[in-house]
Parts: C-alpha cells; sequence; structure tokens
C-alpha cells in the first residue's frame, strides 16, 4: 500500500501567527487554547493567518459482524436506517452541521443492507456487507482494508478539490464501539475492561459480554499491537479504515482533521500508526463518555477541545468543535493589533 | 432597593423537552451535555421547543480606585481604550460575537476617563469615574451600588423589548480582577490568595501584592459576608453591579445568561445573594485560569461549559457559549425522531 507524504508544520508560518497573536489587544496569552488552535492552524496550513471557512463532515458508515455476538444495545438494521436519515437530515449531525455551515458527505463503504439505488445524496463506496465477526476470525482481509483505506483517501480527495480549510470525522456502525475497544486494548496493550464502555447505553449484563467478546477476538486473532494494518484487518472495520483514509490524505494536503469520539480516534490510531505524521494535523474535538477515549487521547498525545459527555459518533463533537477553529482564525485574523487600536500594551 | 420577582422555572416544559429529547434518533442521553442544557432553557423559557437565535453580549466598562495600588499588569487608560477598540470593533468580543450572530453593546457604567459626546455606539451610563479605591475606603456609596445595578436592570430591559433569547455578560476594567477575588474570598470565606490569580499577567512579586491589597481592603472596610450589597459597596465595582444588574434583569423575563469569567462570575455571585432565584437562569459559560473561579462555580452550583484557559474576559467565554446553547436547541428542534425516520430504537 502506497501512502502520500505528509509536509512537515510550516514552523515560521506559527511563528508568525505567535507574533501577530501577542501583538492583539489582549493580554498575551489571554485567549488561552484558541491562541494556541490559531499558531497550530498556522504551522498546519503553512499559512499564518489561516482560515476555516470551508467546512464538511464525512460520515463513514458500515457494519460489524461482530454485531452478531449483542454487542450493541441497538440492532442491526439501525445502521442502515440511520444512513438513510442521515440523507433525509434528519440526525444529530444533519443539525449540528448546518448550524457550523458544514457540508454532510455520507459514504456507505460497509453498510450490510443495500440502499435502492436511486437513492439520492450517498457516495457508494460499499466494500463488503459488513465485515466478519471478529469473535471468530479476522473482521477483513487485508485487500479489504486496503480497499478501505483507499476509498477514505479518495473521497477526501475528490471533496478537497472543490476547495476545503477543515475536516470533521464521522461514524456510523453497530457495533463499532466494540471494534474501536479492541484496537484501543491492543495498541495501548491494556486489559479490555479498562477501555471498553457501554457504547449507545449497554447494561451491566451487555457490557461484561461485550469485554469477554473483545477479549475473544484479540485471543482468536492475535492482533499484534507493532502492526497497525494488523490490528486493523483483525479487529478494525470498515468505516473506521475509510476514516485513517481521510486523515492521511487531509494531512497529506494540510487540511486539519477535526477527530470525533471514540471510533473516530480508533481510526486516528491507525492512521497514526500507518503514517506517524498524520499525527501533527489532527485536533481531539472532545471527550466522550467511553473510558477508553482518554487513554486514545494520551496515546495520540492530543488534548480534547471539549468536554460534553457526549457519546454519539456521527462527527457531532468534531462538528461542534469547529466552531472554537473558527473563532480561533477570526480572532487571529480580525482584531485589531494594540498599535491599530491606540491601546497601550503591558509596557505602556 | 426593589427587585423584581423571578418566576419559577416551568417544570411541564422541562419535561416536554426531556421527553421529546428520548424520542429523537439518537440513543437517550448521548448528547450528554446538551440534552441538559435543552432541557433547562425549556423550563426557562417555559416553553418546550426554545430557541435561542436573538442574542447579545452587554459589555459593561469601568474603573476601579484601586488601581492605583499597582494591582494590575497594564495601566488605567486602557479602559477607555479598550471601550474604544470595542466601539471600533476589533477586539476579541467584537470578533467572536459576529461569529456567533450576537449584538454587541458597550455600556460606560464608571470608566474614569469622559468620551467624545460625538462618539457613536456607546451606552452613556457613567455614575462614576470609577470607584474609590477600596484598600482605604468603601469602593462604592450605597446609592451608587443601587444606581449601577438598576442601570444593569434598565439597559437588559431595553434591549429585551426589541427580542432577546439569551444574554451574554461582558467586562472592561483594569483593576477589575481585584475586586471579584475579594468578592469571592468574602462571600465564600476563603483565604484571599486561594482565589487571587494573576488578571492579565501579573509576575509572582505583582501577584504579591495584589494578594496584600486585598487582604487590606477586606481589613479596613469589614465587608459582611451575609449581605451581599454590603460587599458590594465595599470591595465591588460598578460594572459588576451593573452585570449583576443584568442578570437579575434577564432572569426576571426568563431571559437565560451566558455568565462569562472571574468577573462575570463575581457579579453573578451578587445577583443570586441579592435575589437567590437568579440562580436558576444561568449558565456557567467556561472555566477561567483565574484560580477563584472554580470556588465562584462551586457557590453557585454551576458547572462550567467550556474549558479553554481563556482569561481575558469582555464576555469572550460566554459568547463562545452560545453555540452550544444554540447547538442543544436546534438538536431539539430539528432532529427526527424514531417514529418520523423509521430507526428502530433500543427495543426495536
Amino acid at each position: 500500500m502506497h501512502y502520500p507524504t505528509i509536509p512537515p508544520i510550516d514552523k515560521q508560518a506559527a511563528k508568525q501567527a505567535q507574533a501577530r497573536q501577542n501583538r492583539l489587544t489582549k493580554p498575551p496569552g489571554s485567549l488561552g487554547r484558541l491562541e494556541e488552535i490559531s499558531i497550530q492552524l498556522a504551522g498546519m496550513k503553512a499559512y499564518p493567518m489561516p482560515e476555516v471557512s470551508k467546512k464538511a463532515v464525512i460520515v463513514m458508515a458500515a457494519d460489524h459482524g461482530v454485531a452478531l455476538e449483542g454487542v450493541s444495545a441497538f440492532p442491526v438494521e439501525v445502521t442502515k436506517q440511520m444512513v438513510l436519515n442521515f440523507l433525509h437530515g434528519g440526525a444529530a449531525i444533519n443539525v449540528l452541521a448546518r448550524q457550523a455551515g458544514a457540508a454532510t458527505h455520507i459514504v456507505d463503504i460497509g453498510v450490510a443492507s443495500d440502499f435502492d439505488p436511486s437513492l439520492p445524496g450517498l457516495w457508494r463506496r460499499k466494500i463488503a456487507h459488513g465485515t466478519r465477526n471478529m469473535a471468530k476470525e479476522p473482521a477483513m482481509t487485508r485487500v479489504q482494508a486496503e480497499q478501505a483505506l483507499a476509498c477514505g483517501m479518495e473521497v477526501l480527495a475528490e471533496i478537497a478539490e472543490k476547495g476545503l480549510d477543515v475536516i470533521a470525522t464521522g461514524d456510523m456502525g453497530i457495533g463499532n464501539t466494540t471494534s474501536s475497544a479492541a484496537i484501543v486494548a491492543v495498541m495501548a496493550g491494556l486489559p479490555v475492561d479498562k477501555v471498553t464502555g457501554r457504547g449507545t447505553g449497554l447494561d451491566d449484563a451487555g457490557l461484561l459480554r461485550k469485554i469477554q467478546v473483545i477479549e475473544q477476538a484479540i485471543a482468536v486473532n492475535q492482533p499484534d499491537p507493532n502492526d497497525p494494518m494488523d490490528v486493523l484487518c483483525k479487529v478494525g472495520g470498515l468505516e473506521i479504515a475509510g476514516l485513517a483514509g481521510v486523515m492521511i490524505a487531509a494531512a497529506a494536503r494540510r487540511i486539519p482533521v477535526a477527530v470525533d469520539g471514540f471510533i473516530s480516534t480508533a481510526a486516528a490510531m491507525i492512521g497514526v500508526g500507518l503514517v506517524p505524521d498524520v499525527r501533527h494535523y489532527l485536533f481531539g474535538a472532545h471527550r466522550s463518555v467511553e473510558i477508553g477515549h482518554q487513554v486514545m487521547h494520551k496515546h495520540l498525545g492530543l488534548t480534547p477541545l471539549l468536554n460534553l459527555n457526549l457519546r454519539l459518533g456521527e462527527g457531532t463533537g468534531a462538528v461542534l468543535a469547529f466552531h472554537l477553529l473558527e473563532a480561533a482564525c477570526r480572532l487571529l485574523r480580525e482584531m485589531a493589533t494594540f498599535d491599530e487600536a491606540g491601546v497601550s500594551d503591558k509596557a505602556g
């Protein structure tokens, strides 16, 4: 598999943004993380006055064979039903994307059931009718995983061609917190029960079952923690592979990525595992309720921007974080300097 | 002083909002604090489908006699200079208010120097040319404090008459973290050094001096912790009184308040001290860097929505929180229900 080159962060642009922040009419540093974000964005975009006007969210949808093991509070049909809901504009991600002025791209990368061919607005990139049951065998073949990664890269590339300042990642797939917990358990080398949560709302018995299923999947497949492709194939998901591809292709184009919740951050672990420099183009959008999410952020060195007890996925937290990224850029671009405004600075 | 009656939270409307949240196409509770916010807003507004379209921020500006003691990293002239910056649209609050679609109202409630009478856009409500030096005498007379409270109530009332869904509070005043730290030290009964921070950027020696000045102000004036009006007069500020008035008048009209940082939350302590039911209409917008801010939130029972290491004031954090309040309402109003979207719910 060929991966694109990731350009280095432009330290000169970041430095210029930092210098401008110190001339703006406020005590230096008083805008806290918003200042840091603006400087990071300048470095990512290799431009001292970055913008995040053109925004989009890519929601990758796929099913998981492991759902057969009863690891979710919701039935498998919900993946398809929610894709239809996305296309009709009725889901949480639609509402939040409208508010943030972001375009919504829904990708069928592996939903178990088929969609009416006349249905408009769907990216039809189905690689398989869901993964296989990882509790019994590898979730994907290597060919499937590479196709899914390539799919994510292609979708991002197509969207970027029409102009894109920032991308949010989103997911839909019944069973995908099970896959994500398996990924973080393996890659962070932690016991499954330390990184597995209730997903869409399991009770205590369901959570116990989910932990056992993940332990079984790891025992059966023996994924190699040092080989992200091996982890992806054995306990990953098609949407997770696709989102990893999105992140790799975005970083290659200097497009910052707002990484959503537990599933998107599992994808980030894979993406960064495959292409380490992708890390420099990621923002952790929010800290979700899933207990393994903190572990992922620590592993990636990301400090989430929001902490609102979200646990929905779809890209909801990532699109909410767009408001903060936009605020950071607008402050850097639009605020007056001490000189322009005739305000005395600290020394004054 | 006469205060308006605060209507009780409408539990029926809150209940209806909660019931709708449980029918929307997502696992119940999965939108975390956004669900809670929507339910709170429904109760505040006595309407099960609340909106936060018409937004505004009121920035109250005033000077502090205690600034003579050298408690700020910036010179006193900056209060006036920043008001001019606000009126020209070059300050952080202008940028963030534009982004959030909020109107900006700048009130001279007690700036030490005078403004050109031909200057447009300023609410001219100067009660005094700054407070007196609280390190030596009470900051205000009771008449001044009551005038400032009334001013805040009047400004809010005038703005609300033209339609207002939610209000953010903001402040400008060199020396006002000193006053705010004194308020929280007295009202929460804590040592001054536990609630006093670096404000706009004091060094270690400056911080030590600030703590000593506050201790002196408390020793000289002996404010009564159980009498918020006494605290306000002796160690408060004109902008703090004005913002307390804004909050009281907003609560009386069922208008939710996004309370900004350290100074605004000091004002909330005064406002809630004077009229306890005001508390039910407040959101803690963010947790600032100031160490006393956490104490204030705990005292008021507020959990801040954002934590971005801000320490600027002006209403910046409050206006940022508008995006979250708006998201909460839009999700409640615009998302499809399970029935509408044909999505299987948990039992399905």
